[in-house]
């Protein structure tokens, strides 16, 4: 049976999981549900906190987008493509991928949030955006990218070769870098950081999700 | 050469991975550090965000606690205790850790936080707690605990054995079942919940981190 992402398209936790699943070269059906539907009792078999995405691969279900795309890499990395997202082989390559999905969290996603819930939240809950959040979402984004452009030093990725890690990031960082927020990751004190970020977005993996989905992008 | 965790003992992120060396049985040396230091350039050389903790193993460094957990874990167990926390023998057993591992940060924690922010911060930056925002943070516990007793029913642990995944709960539940909070756990309509709580603060390897520090708690 074939591999299912239930969410939206314009979902960020979504994408992340089809960008593993396109790098992994694994076939996947994307089933497109409508916000009305995920707090209904079907959708809440699924998901208990009724949000997207969910994956179903044959009888197994699981919630959560980034252990979704670890249980992936771990069980399809290698057999359709070359690359590996997590590895399996060498306990300390493998904390250093997790140390890079925890910052992504806990710090990059934390500060790059400030500037969704002004710039795109407000746009479905009717709120006004307050500028001075922005510029402090901005701020608060500039710390950590100057400590990015440290552990970019001297690397194409954050745990040195390409991993799940950066995938995390991509979704986020390209809304606010194709609107008018770009400066942060084009910053000429930041050659690392725009490196990376040049790295990043042209990956084929996640060209293909543009070229699918861009037009539902939030 | 020991394992060493630099941390404050009052700080939830350390205990999970004091707690989890515990349960793996590894001895350990905790190196308490002051919070004037961690922003300091020697620290900042550890861990680049200037928090708390670090994990040095030989000579292998790491920062943020889950992944330090989880890499303890794939690392020891097993070897001076039989416990496991983490599943490395069945690819959909780990995934399920992984998920409630991921759903105690985006859920559970989120939750528990709106309350630490009124109750515990404002002892440090001196802003009255707000009454309304502790309300709010207790509805929004309240929530995520419904949707546990749920996922508990028949349980013992989240992922069924108990796991790292329960771990992370611990730390910051403690501190708000020990306040006034604790009718939160033992609603008699949850009794799932309160019967997971009575597993997880009766382990050893818990009672064994309250009797070294709790005098140094938040
Ligand atoms: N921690 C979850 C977060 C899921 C999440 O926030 N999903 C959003 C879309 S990106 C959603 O479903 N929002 C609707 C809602 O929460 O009601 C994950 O990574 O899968
Ligand atoms: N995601 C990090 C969070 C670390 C963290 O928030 N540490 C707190 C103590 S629990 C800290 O160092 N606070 C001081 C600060 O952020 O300045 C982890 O899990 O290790």
């Amino acid at each position: 049976m074939a591999i299912k992402v239930i969410g939206f398209a314009a979902s960020t936790c979504a994408q992340v999981v089809l960008m593993t699943l396109n790098e992994l070269g694994v076939l996947y059906e994307f089933e497109e549900i409508a916000y009305e539907d995920i707090k209904k009792p079907e959708y809440l078999a699924k998901h208990p906190f009724g949000q997207v995405p969910v994956l179903i691969d044959d009888d197994f279900q699981l919630f959560e987008s980034r252990p979704m795309s670890i249980y992936l890499a771990k069980k399809y990395q290698g057999t359709k493509t070359s690359t590996i997202l997590y590895p399996t082989d060498d306990l300390r390559k493998a904390a250093l991928v997790d140390q890079f999905i925890s910052i992504e969290y806990s710090n990059y996603d934390v500060a790059i949030k400030k500037i969704a819930v002004e710039e795109i939240y407000t746009k479905f809950n009717g709120k006004t955006p307050v500028q001075e959040n922005i510029i402090a979402g901005r701020e608060a984004l500039s710390k950590v990218l100057d400590v990015y452009e440290k552990l970019l030093e001297g690397k194409d990725y954050l745990a040195g070769d390409f991993s799940l890690a950066d995938i995390f990031h991509i979704p986020y960082t390209y809304i606010f870098y194709q609107r008018n927020h770009r400066d942060l990751w084009d910053d000429p004190k930041r050659p690392n950081v725009a490196r990376w970020w040049k790295n990043l977005s042209g990956r084929e993996s996640w060209k293909k999700i543009l070229h699918k989905y861009e037009g539902k992008f939030l």
